[in-house]
């Protein structure tokens, strides 16, 4: 054993989706040609002028550290987008600009909980949310959500769960990964007041607003003064490796937060706050990238059920289906690595996301490019019909 | 009080130099001009090369997320800056590309500590390593060091310290923040084999490497394949607003820092990778660079007595003076003040870097621009000649 050796915090789970990535550029490193769904990132890059601010921007001179709460301009920016977008009346003030929604959630908990703070969230879920809470000390409490309530959660969930053990904190997403589900207005409505009169703080992940498919998206500060919402450049403004999200926190977590970032981060990625601002003016051009994720998800709709995948609930938003899988394998890592090899189509297995039933779920993103997305469903066909009776 | 209220562990000290700078920037939005010399930021942008690559890679297209550990090319070429700057071999495989030497800091105490850890560390010193090792649940064990051994660490006092308290680990920076001090070649080793033999985890920051003036700078590598080194290229290769660090670590500890960033960051920023490898190639641009330094340096030196300064030792390192204020002043926090006030010059009181004794010492930075500096020492002539025997 080398010395040092690793903390017992550090023992935090891989993402498998990262370790399927590294296989499938292995395979295309032997010359494979991969179809990519394992991924939830754009295949479009960042609005055309974005990219043209941060090339004036490395042209005007050094690009030196910014405030710890963020550019007072692209704070500013991102109150009036909550104007714009949900009618919503959000201060400057409260706006703290941070490097992706992963740095907004290690401020958001190091400053509103200490160590062995109970927080719920969904299994399935996105799994950085339980590695972030265990080595920040925090303990996760899985509320399991199934396709009977379209994988949303529900405000009586989280009381039962609440009277069963007192809980700190909810962690929640609208729209969701895996699932794309999202909570419905009057939900998310109960969900706030549960919290509000139990004094749970609730913490919720806006990061895949702007995509969803047939109702707006609405956030929880149109609800609830007290929440902490969390959002990012990285996925509707296609800006995943700028790094760079925000969070609107209560008036009295804004210090306490300014304090830790100051020394846990300095500041958010200078370039990245520049070039951000005129990503709220892209929307022609973004809207455009919806709308070929909408023709994508359109397709996945009618093929999917063809190919054996007819167990899941239409996704309201993001860029997934969560697919029960257990008509082929009760396996999915092992399903996938086959997919991989014998398919050529990447994706996640659900144990990424739910340890518990994730065996029997795959995760396809449909974020990449339309002509991929296509091309990975016909090789799903060919490999399914070849060999998906086998697997039975 | 507002819900939810702040934890405990949020209540870190805050950065005095931030608020410095926002007074200096008040001042400034009144109409007021400002020498800045609060700030530990180059004056220069990066390298000509690192821009023009940022870019070529924003023309090219999307940005998207960068392997958890950091694209292969930068980890390859960092691990080759240590045979040609150290003559030391350094693998690949063991090199991390973080969010600055900020994000390395938070991996690498996640990765080796547990809860209630304790970290020597010294005062004076970088506030935020405190605040950071506050947040993750470490203690602080402070070593004041003095000008005696011109404010660098010793082995004699690591051991004594260790022996009074048994420590898990050390913290230490060559050249240093508040002081330039840089530990000698002879005493770094020694400080690594007493961490070897006592089983104390060596984290070494060297983030201010390449910035030395007298003697070349030393790296842990040469006397520890355990140390912990940390760098980045906000210092030597003036990309502070870049936000891009690594970390060297111990081969265990490679796997659950991935994990960790995986979760916690999932890459450090992209653009700042793929342009970071061309810094390495700008040495005559930053050599130029120092040289300015340099100069500011040799001005402070023969100027800083002049004017009743007298009292600190000339830094071997990085960009600053430690300056003992003692006579004009045991609140060096409200002597700032005044200073900015009434002289135009911001600097940064000691407080924010020794709690204990910095009412009586200030910290000048000389990383400006040179006519900035020299602007600087003339307005503190004036000042003081007005009013620094009022003062006394």
């Amino acid at each position: 054993m080398s010395f040092p050796p690793p903390s017992r915090r550090s023992a935090v789970a891989p993402f498998i989706a990262m370790d399927v990535l590294a296989e499938a550029r292995a395979l295309e490193r032997q010359g494979r040609r991969i179809v990519h769904m394992e991924l939830g990132e754009p295949g479009a890059p960042a609005p055309q002028a974005v990219r043209a601010a941060a090339e004036r921007a490395l042209r005007e001179g050094a690009i030196g550290y910014a405030e710890a709460l963020g550019r007072p301009e692209l704070r500013r920016r991102i109150a009036r987008h909550y104007a714009d977008a949900y009618g919503a009346e959000v201060s400057p003030e409260r706006v703290v600009v941070t490097t992706g929604s992963s740095g907004a959630f290690v401020l958001a908990f190091l400053a509103a909980l200490d160590p062995g703070a109970r927080v719920a969230l969904t299994a399935p879920g996105y799994p950085a949310y339980a590695n972030i809470l265990a080595a920040l000390g925090l303990e996760p409490a899985f509320i399991e959500i199934a396709r009977e309530t379209r994988f949303a959660p529900t405000a009586a969930a989280l009381e039962a769960a609440h009277r069963q053990r007192r809980l700190q904190a909810v962690l929640l997403a609208s729209p969701a990964n895996p699932t794309g589900a999202m909570i419905e207005s009057g939900e998310l409505a109960k969900i706030c007041a549960f919290c509000a009169e139990a004094g749970v703080v609730l913490v919720s992940d806006e990061i895949y607003h702007g995509l969803s498919y047939a109702q707006p998206c609405e956030t929880a500060l149109t609800h609830s003064r007290e929440a902490i919402v969390v959002n990012s450049f990285s996925k509707y403004y296609a800006m995943t490796g700028w790094r760079l999200g925000w969070l609107v926190a209560p008036e009295g977590l804004v210090r306490p937060i300014e304090r830790l970032q100051q020394s846990l981060a300095i500041s958010a990625p200078t370039l990245a706050q520049i070039a951000a601002l005129d990503a709220f003016e892209a929307t022609a051009e973004l809207e455009a990238v919806k709308a070929g994720y909408a023709r994508s998800r359109a397709l996945m709709l009618e093929r999917l059920p063809q190919l054996g995948f007819d167990d899941f609930a239409p996704p309201d938003g993001a860029f997934y289906f969560y697919v029960d899988v257990s008509r082929f394998t009760a396996d999915s890592a092992a399903f996938c690595r086959r997919m991989l090899e014998e398919a050529g189509v990447a994706a996640t297995p659900g144990v990424d996301f739910d340890r518990a039933r994730g065996g029997r779920a795959v995760r396809f993103s449909y974020a990449g490019p339309e002509a991929e997305i296509r091309l990975g469903l016909d090789r799903l066909a060919n490999w399914l019909g070849k060999s998906g009776d086998a697997a039975l």
